[in-house]
């Protein structure tokens, strides 16, 4: 989904001239083929080498797992394309670029847009438009490689900031992969409840928006709390501590305690979402 | 904001010819009369009494206090209108009702629909049709009171059932009131954080929609937790072990157990949305 939305965004925007696929599916090659989402698919790794520019769009394990593969055909980055990826988490990333020496020319790279959907068949070309797309560089980071990921993702229509490999994680533990984690738990608990049907039957629309991150794909958010193990074991602890305060209010009946910590969060959840309309207001203003 | 929805869909279904509101802010029963929700104000309760069926539209605590001092004018309920009410927690109102004797004619209800606003500037006519109304019928409840309540709501547009105040209380802890404590939860965590402004800055569409509710307003989910404190604590409790479970399968990398755990929701939650969207589907079907 975010390789063949990124993709169509390349083409559309005249980045791109050629668009290679890799997959180890063949049905998921056929598929992109089909729809035009890439213009000739590759046998195998090498001939996706001859690109100018590698995406790796798989999953966090696998993507470091292809990382270093790509790497060693490529004496550690010295040769061959730019390489670039879109995986959640950039520590693990940046752990298997450092195994072998410097990989200067791999610049990492996390777009901040998705869906719950999964697979070529979700592509969409206009998914980053409006977008961030958070780059890490590393310390022995290319100027000409960093510039040219830029210009990749600006091309696809995305704000581009930088920040740290650390802090990117931490901040994307506690914004994303901690919700995704708490979504996923709700539903399975309420899934393995002897009420379950009736609990699903009268859901309503709060339940439906606070869990639709629940039906995001289970393999890419595995790899996502397998990579980003610490950070978000740091945020379930923070979040946990928090959550048992708020039950010991419940179980007091400390009315005050309750109302406060929801009206602070109400400001603040507010402020975001007015912060989030006017960003949007503000880039609809800008020519694309 | 419930309580001017029903005034709106009422008047625009013809089920009730006047609608009269009673409020102890004079701002809302000014803003009411304004924007033609309501056809007259009520000075005081007994004016409020002269109604066909008095809707008790406040929070579930302050419910609970009103329906008891109208139950109190009334002789119980043995004279003057059918009372009802919206509040999302049933218990504390079947309770207050129960202290001095039988209510027949009191009906308690619970419509599944809102939003995150609130106030009479919010109300919308539409707001109830294709949604749920729980009634939860008390032993002595009175026959022509609950079939009155049941066309109030159908008139609105809503479908009626019917279940006991324990298992609503348990079902609406697990389905509702949990989420909203899990959400107000994460964002006072977040916004407590010294990350706050990062956290803030590169939130995206799945955290915006996973705190939707987080916006809802403080004092009525102040009183829905003090209301339903057994069945939420519950609630909260079943959480919090499935949620220690799934920290340890993330602290000891097993991925194994992390994508089952993933899949499973996964699975429960497509279930729901697909339930959800075709019971729209069936919905916009049938003559209104």
């Amino acid at each position: 989904m975010i390789g063949g939305s990124l993709a169509l965004a390349l083409k559309a925007a005249g980045f791109a001239s050629r668009v290679l696929g890799y997959d180890r599916d063949p049905g998921a090659l056929a598929a992109g083929l089909e729809a035009g989402v890439i213009d000739s698919a590759c046998e195998d790794l090498d001939a996706a080498l001859a690109a100018d520019i590698v995406v790796i769009a798989v999953p966090n394990v696998a993507a470091a797992a292809l990382l270093e593969e790509l790497l060693a055909r490529t004496a550690h980055g010295h040769e061959g394309p730019v390489l670039t990826d879109v995986a959640s988490v950039k520590g693990n990333l940046a752990a298997a670029a450092a195994r072998g020496g410097p990989a200067p020319r791999f610049v990492p790279g996390h777009p901040i847009a998705g869906s719950e959907r999964s697979g070529v068949g979700a592509a969409n070309g206009a998914l980053f438009q409006q977008h961030r797309v958070i780059l890490t560089p590393l310390p022995e980071q290319d100027g000409d490689a960093l510039a040219l990921v830029r210009r990749l993702w600006e091309s696809a229509g995305a704000d581009v900031v930088c920040m740290g490999v650390a802090e990117h994680d931490a901040v994307l533990a506690a914004t994303s992969h901690l919700p995704h984690v708490l979504a996923y738990c709700l539903v399975d608990d309420l899934a393995a409840s002897p009420r379950r049907e009736a609990l699903f039957r009268f859901a309503a629309g709060g339940f439906r928006d606070f869990t639709r991150i629940a039906s995001s794909d289970p393999v890419m958010w595995r790899d996502v709390a397998l990579a980003n193990r610490d950070a978000l074991l740091e945020a379930v602890d923070e979040f946990s501590a928090r959550l048992a305060a708020l039950r010991e209010a419940i179980a007091s009946g400390d009315g005050v305690r309750l109302e406060a910590t929801f009206s602070a969060a109400k400001t603040a959840r507010d402020a975001f979402a007015e912060q989030q309309a006017s960003a949007g207001r503000e880039a609809r203003r800008r020519p694309f």
